[in-house]
């Protein structure tokens, strides 16, 4: 059995199609995000721009988190040292998930290891106790909602993103008596779009259906207490559960789920991706806490996020760069060719210092490869400015066009 | 639809069934372990002593590994604020794995946020890209690993506990050019009990089959330089794939792979779990390479903790309790029903102070409920008197039988 062949073909395929991934090795400095070093060959650190961060509002430097990880640290430890059942539940944990039940104003909340694990584990786990349950999700819902929807063992009717008369056709379709899921993301992260959620909710009332939030690009940075897009738009009661990440805008890591306080207790007792693995580190939770509560109380950040987001689409339709129509934080440059996005993302930070990863099939769909940006309330205008240099540049060097 | 009475009735199952869990809400003292904080009711924080961790030595307050995450906080911040491709692929990522390669003897490491989410990314990716392979899986394999296979897609054959000859009879009854991969754990956390390693890789050679150990309850604690059983009985490079945890003997949080260059690739490429996920911060994995860095060297904290589970294991057998015959660090006493097992466990936490989670279905097979105790370097001999004297009290108050 010539095992080493099958994987050396499955490395070959990646190759051959443009799509293996070379991770950029990199160190962000603290206290002076963007500005990252960059380890790349054998000539030592270069410093470098990070532009593609999802660290979307710097808090991963913040004083008060850093402050109260370190506090964590000196205080219990490292780890954690057991499953939530087995010695890892600590005082931190169970005031984390207090917090963010009041965040998206819910019964309940509970606290995974990251994003993806409580995307997987909420979703099977209430798929396999619905009996027949159907579930209902948009094309573009992340690789994590998939693998839930996948494990649940239901089945999944998808329809077109952010398509509210397919989605009815769909539910229509469906026998009154069938139980029902919506699962749909808030702000869709490649494209920087929303979902229309009261639209959804109002469909939910009238086919019975729950439904699933993912708010994981919306947490900490929309919303009058950073709740997201469901508190933003006022809708945070009307959906069933909202799902969120503590490794992007909160800058720490691990994932959340908030919800009723018996779909809470559900998932907790049931879900082997949330019993079965050591509990989050405190030291994590601490940062977390004082992340979620920092942004509670203050909106200077996400105000400074629009503001360089603006700014920085802006600038590039002004430069005639191929800027993609996003609503929200996020600014996607799109190329349409996978060599091509790595071949200007490869010069960008060889030659510029700048570092934004090509985002590839199967991450977007093929034909829209890009370039997305990320900027923060930490990308000054003259850093906006030298990248658009840049980019005009080598947008000229590559004969690729721009706008007039 | 009454989707309400679903989620209850699935709560209810639990109470009747008497295995509802209730978190106890503890924080550990960083210098102090096992002490710990625990916080019960409202009459504020009581001192208790912790004999169900799983940082197995302590090193969860190991001053090197502390002093690590400390310089890597203020270094570079909180968290990764990236996917490993986008942005959040550190020099401490790159470095930690290539650590845990070396300590495995193999060509390449890759790391997860967690043991559980390593265990489900690699087996579900193995599974699926050796076309029709059969995974063969002991009976007692952990959640994680039960999951990965489910996810692979791949046909199952379940061989009894430790059965070199069930193991042979299945291998035997399947094609010669059927791909086949052999599942199982080095230290089984509930028994105590370990593999024939070098038998299991005898039967890997002879049927031409792959070979995946997980060596969770083993890395740090055994093997000269922590390499888990198989660096013991030095039969790490005929194994395959060995897969860990940065949570328990190394005292932070995470977990990973070690195996061939191309196998790495492969998952790396390959496992949505790896690769649509916030990496691990690079904080914990700062912790890690110092864990994993001191145990390497130090052999220090493997000694004590094997004495004190010696030790441990003599006082309960002189007191008559009724210790199962474990062959490693774990400690477990038998009671053999779930309400006594957590009648135990709740006296000696309100009225002793002395915190040991009780174990009951479905984490061991009903009738088998027990008491499970992690002696480590930093539980002292009188401490296990107390514990010993407690036990004995209560044994005698719930009527329970002490051998003569
Ligand atoms: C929409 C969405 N959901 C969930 C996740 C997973 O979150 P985490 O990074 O915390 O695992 C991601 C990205 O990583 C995401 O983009
Ligand atoms: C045998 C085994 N494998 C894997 C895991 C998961 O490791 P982690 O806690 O790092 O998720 C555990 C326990 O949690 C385990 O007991």
């Amino acid at each position: 059995m010539d095992y080493d062949r099958i994987f050396k073909a499955a490395i070959d395929r990646l190759h051959s199609e443009g799509r293996y991934r070379v991770f950029i090795d990199i160190l962000r400095t603290k206290g002076q995000y963007p500005n990252a070093q960059c380890f790349a060959g054998h000539n030592g650190p270069k410093p470098i721009t990070v532009w593609c961060s999802n660290d979307y509002l710097g808090m991963g430097q913040h004083p008060a988190v850093v402050a109260a990880m370190e506090e964590a640290l000196h205080s219990v430890g490292a780890g954690s040292g057991g499953t939530r059942n087995i010695g890892g539940n600590t005082h931190y944990h169970v005031e984390l998930e207090r917090e963010l039940a009041s965040l998206h104003g819910k019964q309940g909340a509970l606290l995974f290891t990251s994003g993806y694990v409580s995307n997987e584990a909420a979703l099977s786990t209430l798929g396999k106790l619905l009996p027949g349950c159907i579930i209902f999700s948009d094309e573009l819902n992340h690789a994590s909602m998939i693998a839930g929807i996948r494990n649940s063992g239901c089945e999944k009717k998808v329809f077109r993103h952010n398509d509210l008369e397919h989605l009815e056709e769909l539910l229509a379709a469906t026998p009154a008596e069938t139980p029902k899921l919506i699962a749909f993301e808030s702000v869709y992260s490649m494209d920087g779009d929303i979902a229309p959620i009261a639209e959804i909710c109002d469909l939910a009332d009238k086919y019975e259906a729950l439904t699933y939030l993912d708010e994981v690009h919306a947490v900490g940075m929309y919303g009058a207490s950073g709740g997201g897009i469901s508190e933003r738009d006022g809708v945070a009661h009307r959906v069933t559960l909202i799902e969120g990440t503590l490794g992007k805008a909160y800058g720490v890591m691990g994932g959340y789920v908030t919800a009723s306080t018996d779909i809470i207790d559900c998932i907790r007792s049931y879900a082997p991706g949330f019993i079965f693995t050591t509990s989050l580190s405190p030291v994590l939770v601490a940062g977390a806490l004082a992340s979620v509560k920092h942004l509670k109380a203050s909106a200077d950040e996400r105000t400074a996020q629009q503001s360089a987001a603006a700014l920085l689409k802006a600038k590039f339709a002004d430069a005639g760069l191929p800027v993609m129509p996003s609503v929200t934080h996020i600014v996607p440059l799109l190329v349409g060719c996978p060599v091509k996005a790595k071949g200007i993302s490869d010069i960008l930070l060889a030659e510029y210092g700048l570092y934004v990863q090509p985002i590839n099939y199967p991450t977007v769909p093929r034909g829209t490869e890009r370039l997305r940006f990320t900027p923060g309330p930490h990308h000054s205008a003259e850093m906006m400015d030298e990248l658009v240099g840049a980019l005009v540049e080598i947008w000229d060097r590559l004969e690729l066009r721009l706008a007039a």
